[in-house]
């Protein structure tokens, strides 16, 4: 059996499944301080006795191996987590191969392999949600750098009638600050949820997203753009996402997947809202072929 | 002995090189049709019997392995090399392994096995001269997906005082659009080199350039960006690019290369305007290497 931790700003899933990335088992436990949170997600995992786990987490985290505080969440928010090394407890307590990434890292590894890209080299994983990230697989790997991807945080240019000044601490109006869950809420001045008919929001939405997977197609060409997170609960922004997609890149690639097959290249999770728990059971294949 | 090819818009260079990227003969014949141009290429690698061959050119390009199409040149506005099927003739010419890719992907090569990026896992190369493109290592790999990548073309936020429409043929105001030799030439009135001490260009210049840094650095997160092309040669925009790639990025990312040490992270190529020759060399070997 391998484990799966999804670890998220308000509560972390841990889950039990095996090679062919079916979870027959899963618990959640509210995100507190590391002292009260790690300790039972630890004795979960002990109880089942697991060969491996793969942890997808909320960050910015260390993923460089060769760094000194590789596996350290870095400087979040969430101030009790600062600094916490967090696979080094994991791998200490339970003794056994231990994955370690972003939460959308994982979740593009689970649409990859089991979901929505499958059978594909590469893909891309964003969700919109209380904030904006995504992950890719490049060459059938993660990708990563000097830093895992901060996607969410890349310049837009502005819809010419959105007077939001936008709200992401760092940069104000980029992509995160003007398009996440929280941002819509403050221009409209009511929750996503609520204003399904509003079709002013969705397109003004979809202005954004797009814009932002023009910027990844263009840089890094990903075979499928998976869209996943409360906000593309919103369903119809996918028909609005890939018309402003098209129009923006504007017949520059001549690839069906980005002209008449554009539906099935800009796509909701194959796997639903579990592409991330998922995706921790194939970063606990990975660490355990790794470890042989 | 190894070969290698840079194919560009007005020159293909042909080089003879080693294993250590050493280039140690070279001609350049200039890029008429393929009638022309490809047979006194051939000719020249008979000669001096290769081992193997690596290709960087200009594209599009397919270098989708499973594509049928793979090696060939795509709807390129040089329309005499429309369809041509570029690798395909050099491997039946010569008949040796055969690497294929872009000329910023070789380039990006170079650099990354002998050049500026040598010792590290990622690094991406931006040339800025008559066009703007840009290709990447990640994991030790060159990244592509559904295509090469196409960089150039991303989006980005208009300078304020800029009232060029910009002349990308697809998005008009796009980065190459707006930031390429020829924009800056129509946007002024006179060429780049002419107007080495007006500020207000370089200005406008290193504004376009370092957003387009910072979305590859929120996309890709290289370990080391290498800026080369022929407005690359005006030195004074590399400080300024530096300057506006930290004020935009605003302490988002904390780590020293982004920060101190900005100097080190953005530079210029370590292979100088042989980047790309030396990439090709590179290719040349893998292709050798997957052979045996
Ligand atoms: N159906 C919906 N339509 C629009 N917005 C939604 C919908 N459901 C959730 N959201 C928004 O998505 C955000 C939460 O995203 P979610 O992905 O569920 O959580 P998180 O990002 O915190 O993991 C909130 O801002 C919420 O308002
Ligand atoms: N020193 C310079 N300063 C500014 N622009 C330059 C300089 N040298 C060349 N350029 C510009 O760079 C472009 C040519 O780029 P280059 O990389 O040399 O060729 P290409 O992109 O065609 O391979 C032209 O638009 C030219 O005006
Ligand atoms: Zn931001
Ligand atoms: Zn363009």
């Amino acid at each position: 059996m391998l484990g799966s931790i999804e670890a998220g700003g308000t509560k972390f899933v841990c889950g039990i499944g095996n090679e062919q990335g079916e979870v027959l088992e899963r618990i959640s436990i509210p995100t507190k301080t590391p002292d009260e949170t790690i300790p039972e997600v630890i004795e979960f995992f002990k109880k089942r006795k697991v060969e491996a786990i793969g942890i997808g987490t909320f960050g910015p985290i260390d993923v460089k191996k060769s760094s000194p505080t590789y596996g350290h969440v870095l400087n979040t928010p969430k101030l009790a987590w600062q600094n916490y090394p967090f696979f080094q407890t994991v791998l200490d307590e339970l003794q056994v191969p231990t994955g370690f990434t972003t939460d959308v890292n994982a979740a593009a590894l689970g649409e990859y392999q089991f979901g929505a890209a499958k059978g594909l080299d590469s893909c891309l994983y964003i969700t919109v949600g209380t904030g904006i990230g995504a992950g890719a697989v490049v060459n059938g790997e993660l990708l990563e750098g000097l830093s895992h991807p901060e996607m969410g945080h890349i310049i837009v240019r502005r819809h010419p009638d959105d007077h939001f000044e936008g709200n992401c601490p760092f940069h104000k109006d980029c992509f995160e600050g003007l398009a996440a869950g929280p941002a819509i809420e403050k221009r409209w001045g009511k929750k996503g949820i609520e204003m399904t008919d509003r079709k002013e929001v969705w397109k003004m939405e979809a202005y954004y997203i797009a814009q932002a997977l023009v910027q990844y197609i263009m840089i890094l060409v990903p075979e499928r753009i998976v869209i996943g997170g409360g906000v593309a609960h919103q369903e119809s922004i996918f028909p609005l996402v890939r018309e402003n997609v098209k129009s923006l890149l504007n017949g520059y690639f001549t690839h069906q997947e980005l002209n008449e097959n554009i539906a099935d290249y800009i796509v909701a999770p194959g796997l639903k809202d579990n592409a991330g728990l998922v995706g921790g059971l194939v970063l606990a294949r990975h660490a355990l072929e790794e470890e042989e």
